[in-house]
């Protein structure tokens, strides 16, 4: 038996999320049809996290166990013939057991992509909210910022999950211009059901003045759901790397 | 009577091109039956030519006539209300009825994608042409030079349009490496049928040798169109730019 560990890129678009559900088509599901089509074997494909419906990723890392003989560095090829074009695995190998996808990770950062200007970017629609209200960046900035360090994040959390503490820690949060596109990266040892898109959707409403502008600050500090905003909506978001101890997608992807 | 200049923009993945065919949806007709529902009127839109089957565009000029009382530029606003999300008219002003957004255009811009690396991109994919094989940037824009010039392009023409003659000239025609993507630039007095897919068909089988280093100079002195290299896939394929002696689309988009 050997442990198998990939970086899997995905368009959400079509899903229902990372994780198997009654309702319709996950990603996780379909990796795990491709691989019994190249191994012959049910595997469990356990990936470092969920994502919802409609969201991608450029980075995901998942793990699975298989007994084929198959060279590990040929897993990614042999799995692409199996996957829509929407789905992609980038990259494999044999890693050591003890490493599990989810459990094993340190950080994870997510991009969230949204696109300025009167109309909407034909090319770009599947993967950036469009805004056509003017942005104050640098008061999205100021917001971002509080955003950094080690809080209890039960404002940003949408119910229906349980979790035993809302204690995250950021060690990145900012917005960044590039070209017709504002890019809001954020990454932290964890993050809540919906996290990042009400963090989102909280800068934006300060960013056109249709919230408070001391909103992210008492939103952290009353720990109240009203008091933060909107959560964005899910094609924005976007999985963009995936950090462990001995591993680290952002560098892989750059080889 | 008013004529209403626009620029287009489409994801042409879903169409069968720019203009109305028997077999499927196109996206002259939609735009079209947007006019229809905003101004009541059965309007003909003549663009400045035409796209194939899953060719897009960012920035289409197209024209029509129209006896609506509504301020020009807001045609671009309530058309968008009635489009789809692939299709997004991105301008609208009301101009000289001697203008025609075909035959008044002096030169038209096309850029081809093509996306390198061992794995497809699974947000480009609809944008760009995978090439797993390794290209010689070098070789390819010896190719494009060549291109530069007035030519009988007849080796670069599918069959299946009549045409009284078939020398264009080009302006611009390079390739430019941007980040993950080689990117083909070629402007011109006029496109053939298919001529843009098969320059770029020929420099890419030049640039991963399988077909012979001297094709382009073979194919515009013998005029054969075996010299020139196999049709590039439809959707790495964007119009780009039209120009016109008073309207340029690039100088609008800069805006």
């Amino acid at each position: 038996m050997r442990r198998i560990r990939t970086i899997i890129a995905y368009d959400g678009t079509d899903y229902v999320g990372w994780q198997t559900q009654p309702n319709g088509v996950a990603v996780q599901q379909v990796v795990e049809q491709a691989i019994l089509e190249v191994t012959g074997e049910h595997a469990s494909l356990q990936g470092s996290g969920r994502t919802d419906s409609g969201v991608h990723a450029r980075a995901q890392v998942a793990h699975f166990d298989t007994e084929a003989r198959m060279a590990a560095d040929k897993f990614a090829i042999a799995l692409n013939t199996h996957l829509p074009a929407d789905i992609r695995v980038l990259f494999s190998e044999e890693v050591d057991p003890a490493f599990h996808a989810r459990f094993s990770a340190k950080e994870k950062q997510y991009r969230y992509f949204v696109q300025t200007g009167p109309h909407a970017d034909v090319f770009a629609r599947r993967y950036a909210l469009h805004a056509y209200m003017p942005l104050d960046l640098d008061r999205m900035n100021e917001a971002a910022a509080l955003v950094v360090g080690t809080h209890d994040f039960s404002a940003f959390m949408s119910t229906g999950r349980e979790v035993e503490s809302a204690v995250r820690t950021v060690s990145l949060s900012r917005w960044e211009k590039q070209g017709k596109f504002l890019v809001y990266s954020v990454q932290g040892n964890g993050f809540l059901y919906n996290m990042v898109r009400i963090l989102v959707g909280t800068m934006l409403g300060m960013g056109s003045d249709r919230i408070p502008k001391d909103s992210m600050e008492q939103a952290l500090s009353t720990l109240s759901r009203k008091a933060a905003g909107p959560t964005a909506p899910p094609h924005g978001l976007v999985l963009w790397r995936v950090k462990y101890p001995d591993f680290d997608t952002e560098e892989v992807l750059a080889q």
